[in-house]
């Protein structure tokens, strides 16, 4: 029943990546998390709408603020949530991530959020079970529900998608939040650009569609919106980069260069920041950083992700949220 | 009064071990647990049987499957619950095991599940505290949720448990698993076997009334299941076990090897599983294995124990069952 | 709504520590614990208070005991709770404590229990966001559940706080818990003592008004009640002290030591105990030992100091407490 209702929604079984999402069903995901923001504005923020489901979060790679995220959602819809830390789960005694996935299944659970090192995890676990699965990051691959609320955020702001520019600055090369908002913002009309050192940028960009900027001046003058990507600090001992200090010098969005703009720029960042690093503070806490209210629309775009996997429609959530939690 | 309930049902203040539990009680679980099996087959998987209950999962050795099959029986059954891990909790200051357990008591918490690495912790916790103590597995001694799960797989499958013939394979001397599963099968009918390498089969077994195995094709003409046990990858490091393909060799339960039985041996496996190693995939996946229904069983089995330690009935687990959750 | 009610009570948005308090604010946290010790006697240990509420226990130092006690307490309320641990929290990838908070905000949490390693950190915090902040122990600040704890079971024993002699023995120097008592107890019009070793004893007590014991027999001949704080064994290492039994000859608390008071003192630890070291098992489990109470007590006070952040009136806890969960 919950299976085929979701089918109705337009969304399938899982939420594995933007790739193959289409505009219809990205659309109806953020269509969904509108209703779903005001929840959390209550002082009671929790509806019945999941009430007796059990979702697993099934974290292989430690990241709080996502699993927090998904937490939040979870509990404000009523659902039971058990969680797994790699190092606290079978894994470390060298059990397969199916026979993992096997046993959770067997005790009945009804999703999977899940972490991954690997890319092609989620997919992986997804073709496995008939449990939901939710991708929460596999790899280098997608973290779709990353780029959701980036688009959420990007929509509020800039009242569509479709025909905004938007330029992704940092290590391309390594991010799954990069490719899950090219696909996404590509799919939905958005003209897309990417910059950052040329070691970190993946020349297969052009074929996609995508900008490529070899300067950063050059993207701040074309962009409507800026996504600043976190630079892992394994990065640099890797070689990609030279130094921190080199980094920020020639990559760092800060107000002076900011200042080029013909008109503001909407600043995004999927956190956790490295302050004076990627992003200077004066940006990151400036008035077109939308920084924190990407936070608090991927809270809203989790709960919708949940309710429409769970066979929610679209057109109910409405409906939804007003119901009360006993 | 919970305390007086349990009594009248049979089982004491707590689940210790299978030992002295006599046959009354075993089945007793064994048919409570039956009507708990269809709450996780809902999709509202709750019911208010331990509302407003405080369970404590306090877990001296990490063990991601036993903590969550308790965890989502707890929260099925609408128990409020804490998991406090070893590395975590105030053992790592030098507290002990009775002042831990004292000051859990002093917060009035009903229950505690606990699984610890010495043999006996469980009885010496039961003896100091009035709360429930479930022993989810104390050192070499007993898991005694462990056996009962297996049972119930074995009733299920084999109609009953008297006179059916169940051979433990792999290493029965450090196996609490083993050890609760012997007690719990001799004192239902059964008979028992065991069958490994002569370091790993504990000479007094034979006093137990329980039949050795020198080689596995024996065991397997003779048994209507076996009940295979994980081979901890310690046992090779310490000299137990040549090598890990030696043993397979040898002991490992493969699809040739069933071949020799006059009929199919149901195939158990208490996880996680070393595939390749003391079971083979096609045997673990294969039609006759019962492996993910004792991951089900288990839930059901928890279920039951936590329902009848806080005072619930066997008689009424029905009616319990059919409670609706707020 | 809820603030300004809870500024109605008296109770500001956080609670950060006892030294600025007043007498007032602090007998009203008290007097709003007695109601709700009842809560957690029952079979079903909790009321509706803070339903739909988002508490998040941020744990920058592990402590099981705190972080449990509160964890009950807030489930006890119905409060939707979320656990972070430094070692899997984002500040592993070096964020800022204000971003780590920003962070949670946006996620419209409604509280923050926070342990942290540094000394004012909780009033860091709760200046720059506008959840509840509760202070659950920072550096060698405060502890102010503690010390409110401490004082209820002093007053539950001792009949009242004021004109009562406490003497807090051990660690002085380096102990939040001692501070926290020692602001509370002078506010609430105690006499305070402490007393251990000199290196351990900071000179400027004399200053705050607090009597200098230099042995412990005359501490005893003038208490009525012992507070005996743990030795952290660190100490030893960074020669606060030539060793543990040298500390236990001459400061640790004993039965024989206790004999030379005019009449029996009352013993209180906050845990965890090195028994042997600072306190002698016969003390610790003697009958004027109230060190399991102090912990039943936690439990209440900090149900009580939810209760009064969040909004709730003194006046009205018999009516919050009477209330049914659904």
């Amino acid at each position: 029943m919950s299976r085929s209702a979701a089918a109705a929604a337009g969304l399938g079984k899982d939420l594995v990546g933007i790739e193959h999402l289409g505009a219809r069903r990205i659309t109806s995901i953020l269509d969904t998390a509108e209703p779903f923001k005001e929840i959390s504005e209550r002082r009671i923020k929790k509806v019945p709408t999941l009430r007796g489901l059990t979702i697993v979060n099934l974290f292989f790679e430690a990241s709080t603020r996502t699993r927090i995220s998904f937490e939040f959602a979870e509990k404000r819809l009523a659902a039971d949530t058990v969680n797994i830390g790699a190092s606290r789960s079978s894994v470390a005694k060298g059990e397969t991530l199916v026979d993992t996935a096997r046993n959770l299944e067997a005790m009945k659970i009804d999703m999977v959020v899940m972490r991954h090192w690997a890319s092609g995890a989620a997919r992986f676990l997804a073709e496995r079970i008939p449990s939901n699965v939710i991708n929460a990051g596999d790899g280098a691959h997608e973290h779709p529900t990353q780029a959701l609320l980036d688009m959420l955020t990007l929509r509020d702001h800039l009242g569509a998608i479709a025909g905004r520019r938007v330029c992704i600055v940092g290590d391309v090369r390594h991010s799954r939040v990069a490719r899950s908002n090219i696909f996404g913002l590509l799919t939905l009309g958005a003209e897309v650009g990417v910059c950052g050192p040329p070691t970190l940028i993946p020349p297969h960009m052009r074929e996609l569609g995508v900008r490529i900027f070899h300067r950063i001046e050059e993207a701040i003058e074309w962009a409507h919106a800026l996504n600043v990507l976190r630079l892992q600090l394994e990065r640099m001992e890797a070689g990609f980069v030279p130094s921190l200090r080199e980094y920020n010098r020639i990559w760092g969005v800060s107000r002076a260069r900011l200042a080029v703009a013909p008109e503001p720029l909407l600043i995004l960042h999927p956190g956790p920041m490295n302050r004076g690093v990627e992003i200077d503070s004066d940006v990151a806490d400036g008035p077109h950083s939308v920084i924190l209210e990407q936070v608090t629309n991927g809270v809203a775009v989790r709960m919708a992700v949940l309710y429409l996997l769970a066979g929610g429609r679209p057109e109910k959530a409405e409906a939804a949220k007003a119901e009360e939690v006993a």
